[in-house]
């Protein structure tokens, strides 16, 4: 037996991964239980390809963090081997607390707690199993070890998880140009002072980085049709949550129905196992056999809802710079209301508006250093002779009217 | 609006589909359906990327499909337009009626009827909302139209299906040199005798495809860890359909209900709409909610095999050229039953042989001519310097032996 | 025979080329004459795979015209069959006039006299063979013909050149995320008022083809060895005419004498065709040819030069903000003599000032139009959250100060 | 100064080169000479993409023997570094030893020393510089070193250098189903008594390289454009040589001049170092200057063959079963002699047969041994089920017919 497990990875070639930790990491259930999470939601309603998984960015990720490694070693930057390793198990694990649909779910079914915080929840419960064996993975996670750098690794404007996420997803939507050189930026890396920075060579790889992810955000992620139609299942998950309070029956799997039945916050989280494991057993799978059963539905709000996704008959989306007013919305609801014959209170569910609201690069919270030959530093909007730093990290706010055609 | 719209596929890059019945196809909710059935079904446990849909598949064979008439259209191969339509059309649907893991479902919950015959029933039904447009592209599906070579464009053994497959599960699960090379075949491809035949200089591209698709075979579709992952949910869904019999209870979504409570036989499907209502209901995420339920089950045997599943604790398998002896078996379920203190009757559900038997190529049944330039034909078999056709031909049947680890 | 002959490219896969008139073209010593340019010269010193000739670049870029003509065409911006052949033929011929190493000879062995111009002198020579066929093809090149959007497509901030050039020295080079989306840039492109612009939703696809550019530039066309490596040619080149004013013998091909030993201006390629017949007969070949002989010369600096080129020995490069001093200057000489035992008159040719200018966008000269879904019309400077237009249009300028390592 | 290099490679990406002995060959002026030699000649004639260079061909053997060093040692085959170092020192001069288009070199302007003979004399000049630096490199190259092994990765069946031109040649061809899986080989090796294998699960992969070969040579390098090409070449070699011998003055470079005025053989190589020097000195440009100006050579028949290359007028060429007849032969060159009012004796130069001659593979010769888990061991063609081992040795003979049309 070989010393590494070699997986096939269309946008990596082979991946190799050591046996024992992380190897163990990989095989646990609370990692085999995103093999069933897409990560990119419902964006295949736009992009057919996209079905990509988060369990296949979580090796990415990995495979990004080992390359880095052995750039930063090359370049002098000492890194213990069995911090290497924690840095690898931290990465493999740093989306491991997301759950189906993440952003929808965790403003329907769940509140008060983020993936986040699912996450270190799950890391805490895997490294119980283990003995301890991740108490350095998840020191280096918190951002609470010395060297920060290895947590910058994971989290920050350069971490693997972007590098691999804006390449991944490029490739399964076929968003071609949004193909980033992670390569031409991890060889760019070096530490200075305990921060990641990057070589003054590689500004133009940085600066290409920012406009791809840019295009990544409004072509793919922000992409109207998605925005939409994430909102149909804000609206159904909502409408389902209001008639499960009202003791209506609904088809659900046990862990779906628990979090329709139950009031879930943080401290349901905190107080009892229960929440966890009803959480851990739920993925996309149950949401969408959920849907179909709903169609059917005799509540027409959330038979209607559901039906629309099913078969991808999608809300009208208008994108905006201005917040639509009032009068609009309620002439709106009035409009809806009369064509598809249901009460105007329940019209709140057949439309909605979502705020998006983003700030490419924030140069107070999180910053790119650009590292000089001489050994000056500078942040990359004053390094970049093409950037515009004020837009840039201006926040751009645009509304998505969305509601059903009429 | 332009008279067509344009889908983002990762392995063609821009598919055009025209408005009006080909796009009304494309968005008819029986195709929508496909989105949620994986064109590789468990193929997943070993190639993660494998992903993809049977939707997205269908789209490819319509666009390999539409480069291919093309392509005859300059070589004075005459076809109507009505008739490229519906060509298109057809390849659009071939793969209709699958359901969820086809291979597996069409030997348990259902039998007497394969997923082409229920295509058929998904295509009257589509055409018959469609007031009859598509009388001609079902007649060339069901190879009843006189110019048989747009059959085989559909169904013979340079079809437009093989050659989007083979493509597109080489670039998902990243068997990168499984890659064929479908635009030079379509290139070479003519019509003689109303049959679909390669051009001589062709000859190499076919030998190559006929070891490139040896090649997925073996190391994708028939790979033993995939086998041994179907075999456990071939075990799981006999044991459910056996309790379910018994009159235990058991989760399901109301489809699978349907087919785990109901004996459900061809005769089903003609005799009324339930039966078919059900299947198109059906996809992979009923069965994968169910066994993520199921594994929590008090029956020992199925709450095993579905987490066998779930958390990927596949069966040991053993792949033989001999049948494994009935002695051979018994004594492995007396070891079976005794390490997991099942009953030795049950030990049937903890392992299975599969016979798994391949011709790559039948010359009787189905067979590749090549058009040399003096006009004569040969068989690819004959034509070529480098394949073996006794071998080629001969049935390989390998045993694959699939078992509880214990 | 089919009606038009395929080739092979590595970046677009089969180019079709319709027999007639543009396939002639094709097939023209003039156009052939370009197998033997490389289209990046001396790029190769640094990316090994920049092998790819101005030749394979003229079929790159008449395959996206055919693809922007038919996008275009699709919008309802009608073009007639023969102002669409015209284009196509015109692009095809777009870079006929280069010559090797173009613009380290348009500075040294030619003068006054530009590769456009003498683009033109050879496609009135062409346009005589083929009696006039070309009159349209050559107005709409001169931007001579009413429908000005034609000539955009050969010449402008969004042609097929650019779009071709980018993509092709990206893959060729393996700076892979120099790839730019032109498949989705002329899919969004639209005529407007008879001139070239691009719908809004292409505005990220800009944005990102912008900083691509960019990264190509600095990363790849000004990367400081290539300028260092031009810089010796042009001094080897400068060398060999003051040798050859002065009587002495060279090794050189009849063309390249030719162009060593005359004073060839604007002036000899309008008085005589030699000139040109000449310029016609000169391809890389002869370049490399002389270097390999000149190695050996008994002129010290004329064989240091070659041998330098030729055995990769590379000037040392600075890259500058600010111009190197007169005084910098002459104290880099002195040691130039010192070391290499020169006369100090001669380390002129052992050293270059090259003053690299660029700006990426010039919203005066030449620009940019985002056509919003009302009609209306932005530059993209003003349209684009991010970019800093005066950044973007300020001339950025750089010194490479390049010398003979000591 | 990290400790290696990195070079770009649109194949594979970066590759990575220590410092030291690995860097110093690299850069030696006998590897930076195979810049300057396109790897598959003529055959940009056809495939225009075609003009990657043996040297770009080395640093991809290179790069692969690296992967498979690491390969083999995961599998405990033990490698000393210094035998390591050794073999890829080899494996990157494997080449150094081959002229401009070396096969028709061969056979025109040099007799009886063959590349291989070369590229020894060349690595003994280099080791001398190096102070016997080499002398385990070349004593594997020569597979005079015990652990012959390491030979096999040079030079056998499945050796680093039949991986990366397979794969190369595919790429910048464009005949991408050419791509072979060098990674999924690479990590199949294993060595068994000193011999290099391939383990059974490899065994696919291997008749799929087989097939892939075989597509490459009769669709690529046996193509029958550059077969006539060649043809073209080698006659008009042959033309200029005997013009020579009869004293005629013909341009050419010093280094060119000497292979047409001497009679150059091998012993002409041991005796002195002037053949050597000369050989050096030699590359694509010389020839392609040399054409450029014969086709203007008093000498129709010199002239004719030049102008045919230059302006790609290229011979007719057909494929043959058999062997043309004398009688056929006498009579074409009749109809040459008549049409282009040639001497009849002169016609030999306007025409030519070439006999092709391939065994894919050669059981005796030469054998690709697959490793079975239980140890045994069994050649391919015996463990294939797909490949005709008797057709896969035949020799396959076809004989090209390619004359001057007229």
């Amino acid at each position: 037996m070989t010393d590494s497990k070699i997986i096939n990875d269309p946008v990596f070639g082979f991946i190799k991964m050591p046996r024992g930790l992380l190897l163990d990491i990989v095989r646990h259930p609370l990692m085999q239980r995103l093999t069933r999470i897409k990560q990119l939601g419902l964006t295949q309603e736009v992009y057919p390809g996209a079905q990509h998984t988060r369990f296949q960015h979580s090796l990415g990720t990995f495979h990004l963090m080992s390359e880095a490694l052995v750039s930063l070693q090359q370049k002098g930057v000492f890194v213990f081997d069995s911090e290497a390793e924690a840095v690898q198990a931290a990465i493999l694990m740093h989306d491991i607390g997301h759950g189906p649909f993440s952003h929808v779910l965790e403003n329907t079914l769940i509140s008060g707690i983020t993936h986040e915080e699912i996450s270190l929840l799950m890391m805490d419960r895997i490294n119980q199993e283990m003995h301890g064996a991740l108490n350095l993975a998840i020191s280096i996670f918190k951002n609470e070890y010395p060297k920060s750098f290895l947590h910058q690794l994971i989290s920050s404007q350069l971490d693997m998880d972007r590098l691999d996420y804006l390449r991944r997803d490029s490739f399964f939507t076929g968003v071609t140009e949004g193909n980033i050189g992670s390569a031409r930026i991890i060889k760019m890396l070096n530490v200075v002072d305990d921060t990641l920075v990057v070589e003054s060579n590689g500004i133009y790889s940085i600066e290409n980085y920012l406009t791809s992810r840019r295009l990544m955000y409004w072509q793919v992620y922000l992409h109207k049709t998605t925005v939409g139609c994430e909102n149909i299942l804000i609206n159904t998950l909502r409408r389902a949550k209001q008639l499960a309070k009202q003791g209506v029956e609904l088809f659900a799997s046990p862990a779906l129905r628990y979090f329709l039945y139950e009031d879930i916050t943080a401290r349901s989280f905190q107080s009892h196992s229960e929440a966890l494991d009803n959480y851990i057993a739920l993925d996309d799978n149950d949401i969408w056999s959920a849907l179909k059963v709903w169609q059917h539905h005799e509540d027409r709000i959330l038979a209607l809802l559901s039906s629309n996704i099913i078969n991808r008959k999608l809300f009208k989306v208008e994108v905006r710079e201005e917040e639509p007013t009032a009068e609009e919305i309620t002439l709106l609801k009035e409009q809806i209301s009369d064509r598809h014959k249901v009460d105007i209170a329940d019209c709140d569910y057949l439309m909605g508006v979502n705020r998006v609201q983003k700030d490419m690069y924030n140069p107070f919270d999180d910053h790119i250093s650009i590292l000089y030959k001489d050994g000056t530093l500078k942040d990359i909007t004053e390094a970049s002779e093409i950037l515009n730093i004020e837009l840039l990290s201006k926040k751009i706010c645009k509304y998505y009217l969305c509601y059903q055609r009429f």
